[in-house]
């Protein structure tokens, strides 16, 4: 188990892709609602996720904002497969780029499928006030909105967002 | 991933504990509540369990009945018991006692906590129709009543059934 701080931004420029060193291919689905985790009924959300060719189930305690317990499972890839079928709301596809700028390293979200047009940058912390460099593509921070949450992206995609969530 | 196939009894008296060769102490819990189980708001249940000196993550597709997907993941104690605090509903515990009769294998489950008067038996069997000796001190099947599952469980101990449930 370890504690995440996490911090998520939009971006301002594609500038981040010249700057990207790696890029792995993501498929992810939850096998709780975001219903049940937005009104109390549960308490974590479980994520089953196949990146490149490993896969990994991660549970996630609900507190939003930037410190969550998180539990992180290697799972067969097969599993994954079936486990993703048993998930509910859509799945969510994206690519995320490596971007390592200053001591820190980006992981930069492009969506695809029903998220497709949102690109978000995210940033790991050790501390909830750590400072880092801000890289010039950086936007908004999004942190605390849970519509970019990427269990609400399953529920309700970026595709049916109105023009005022888009930003 | 394994399909699981699983009949489940009622005791018919003590006698099984004559022929009880092990017994594994047993806690464990639901990430996911059972009503949304229940109303198909989701598809799988996801039980954290402690079992003696070892704890897994298991995850079961919401068939009822005696066939079911089901995944199996282990998990650190120290995880387990982390992850225990975040699941709905009340703990299930148990002392699991082993019991062979013919060719089988039979797993009783002495309730202990809100749960504490039931006693339910089990065999895993490698297809539906499969036939195995009834030992003597079994009793009526309940494998299709839901309230025995120990998700059912969870939510709703026996301690809080009627009369006619207890049957």
């Amino acid at each position: 188990m370890g504690i995440e701080i996490e911090r998520k931004f939009l971006v301002a420029s594609d500038a981040w892709r010249a700057a990207a060193h790696a890029v792995v291919p993501m498929a992810q689905g939850y096998l709780n609602d975001a219903a049940s985790i937005a009104s109390g009924a549960q308490n974590a959300s479980v994520r089953v996720r196949i990146e490149g060719d490993v896969a990994f189930l991660n549970i996630k305690s609900r507190e939003a904002g930037t410190t969550r317990q998180e539990f992180e499972l290697p799972l067969p890839v097969d599993d994954a497969q079936a486990l993703l079928k048993l998930c509910v709301g859509g799945l969510v596809e994206k690519r995320r780029h490596l971007v390592r700028h200053g001591a820190h390293l980006w992981e930069v979200d492009e969506f695809l499928g029903d998220n497709a047009g949102l690109v978000v940058a995210e940033i790991e912390l050790d501390a909830a006030d750590e400072v880092f460099a801000h890289p010039d593509w950086l936007g908004a921070e999004v942190t605390a909105h849970q519509r970019y949450f990427n269990l609400a992206l399953a529920a309700r995609p970026f595709s049916r967002w109105d023009a005022a969530e888009r930003g």
